[in-house]
């Protein structure tokens, strides 16, 4: 914010605004935009300097006036700055107290790096990386690794659960070595579809797109979307192992209930996928956190884990009694 | 990019051109930047309005001008035009054929609506989603599924490899199950790394912070933040196993073998991940590609399929003779 601004007066003339702005305007930040400010600088009205330029100089500044402006509070975050210049289309907004006294302006370049810088750190959280304030190349080594180790390791031990949880199936996992070879393509189709639609729901929460009470509608959009992605990834996986069963018995006899194990887990994590990675930036966000903090690896982590007791109950169901 | 902007002569006086500008302004998209031109409409300066607003009226154009100016080329790309407007703090720029002759103005407000919806492309992109055009919401669920089917359905057949590998070692995890347990933490800790190394080096990339001669520098950052992201997670991997095997006996008489088996598998699979996902971004921009589709999850599968052979290649070299 600059408090370097031209405030006209209502009862002056276009002519005495123009001397006005050439013996007082050259410390202003913008011309292009000025403002009208009654007795004890209250803001009344804004005027593009346009308006002035297109008139006759004897033309009264109150001619001109609609005492329709747009201002921003002093108390007002960045965000709604930025959005606020986003919906109006202008380079200068003013900035009021709250009492509705003029104190400055926000210029459109302020409000540019403002949301480059946004952009750049979301994008950071996204990939789960600590946001950066310097570029990539001056950060130093050491500094570099510490913004990614944090969230790395805090991933890591989450994902130590899929440790555990692998434990839990060891058992299984000896009896039908089979099952082991499709985790790392079971979990990874969850962890995938999750990062799709958070991306998605965290992008279009940013940009206003997508509000909290909006909920239910992507919920309900991400169930229709997951169950079809998952009859989609199941159907393909399918496929593949009744391709390489009847190549290459790969799969032993029981390989169309194998492909069933695989399609039906497929379908039910890639769903899970979906919703957990669509409602958890809403989440987030309900809670105060924010949404970008919901990043690809972060879903990612948690839906390996529940992909992993979601293949092995499908395999529980279908498989005992004969690879079980 | 509009036609409708002021264009002035150098012998005009000041006076003159306020008066061109009430008579013949009103079209002008912006009053901010006046532009001067020769015979022919050759660009040969730009002024801005409030250098004329704070001089007298009787000042020629030409005592104002200082023969510098900047200017878009018509056939520049729109992200050239958005880092021009980032770099000058400008309204609005002008543009020329590739004579010189002034052709239009771009103004800021057009640009604040491209660098958004790149980002928003870039996001979808690192997402693993084909760039939407509509919100969110507004997308139908067959065209939601359709954008979001091509990515999986490309990763999933990659992710398959993961099968195919794990297919080759089918005959060490039948003899040492407990292997199979820490697959999807290993090959996820490459993936997380990989996909923070991606996301950080093409959004540097669109900042225009990293350019393709910086390879070098990059892979060097890389090769020593990759070692020392790894020997940290690693460390935490060894850490786990040792506590849980003096704890609860989990892993046999040959755990600190296992141990040993994960932290150097965890050094290589971070490393590698940390090398593949910053170097990838820089190669499809060296073939022309866009930097933003090595997404994180396509870097997370080319990760996985060679994490688990790097963790198996390990596991060979450090437990043949006991577990295997």
């Amino acid at each position: 914010m600059t408090p370097d601004y031209v405030a006209l007066k209502p009862h002056w003339t276009v002519g005495d605004a123009l001397a006005h702005i050439r013996q007082f305007g050259s410390d202003s930040e913008t011309l292009n935009m000025l403002y009208v400010t009654a007795k004890g600088g209250k803001l009344i009205d804004d005027l593009r300097m346009r308006e002035l330029l297109l008139v006759s100089p004897e033309t009264r500044i109150e001619e001109l006036m609609d005492d329709q402006f747009v201002a921003l509070e002093a108390t007002q975050d960045q965000e709604e700055a930025v959005s606020a210049f986003r919906r109006l289309d202008r380079t200068a907004l003013p900035v009021t107290d709250t009492g509705g006294i003029l104190v400055g302006i926000v210029t459109f370049d302020d409000v540019l790096d403002v949301a480059e810088e946004e952009a750049t750190e979301d994008f950071h959280k996204l990939g789960g990386v600590e946001a950066f304030d310097e570029p990539y190349l001056h950060l130093s080594i050491p500094e570099l690794v510490r913004k990614r180790a944090v969230w790395l390791v805090m991933l890591f031990i989450g994902e130590m659960l899929t440790a555990t949880a692998m434990g839990f199936f060891q058992h299984e996992i000896s009896k039908a070595v089979v099952l082991a070879l499709f985790i790392p393509l079971i979990i990874s189709s969850g962890g995938n579809s999750g990062s799709q639609a958070a991306t998605l729901v965290t992008r279009a929460m940013a940009l206003g797109e997508v509000r909290l009470r909006d909920w239910w509608r992507v919920m309900r959009r991400e169930l229709l979307a997951g169950l079809s992605l998952g009859v989609i990834l199941g159907a393909v996986g399918f496929l593949r192992i009744t391709v390489w069963a009847l190549a290459f018995d790969s799969y032993g006899p029981h390989w169309p209930l194998i492909a069933a194990t695989i399609f039906l887990s497929l379908i039910g994590v890639v769903l899970w996928g979906s919703l957990a990675g669509s409602l958890l930036p809403i989440a987030l966000k309900r809670m105060g956190a924010d949404p970008a903090s919901s990043s690809a690896p972060f879903i990612a982590t948690i839906v390996d884990v529940t992909g992993i007791v979601i293949f092995f109950m499908v395999a529980a169901m279908l498989l005992t009694g004969t690879l079980l």
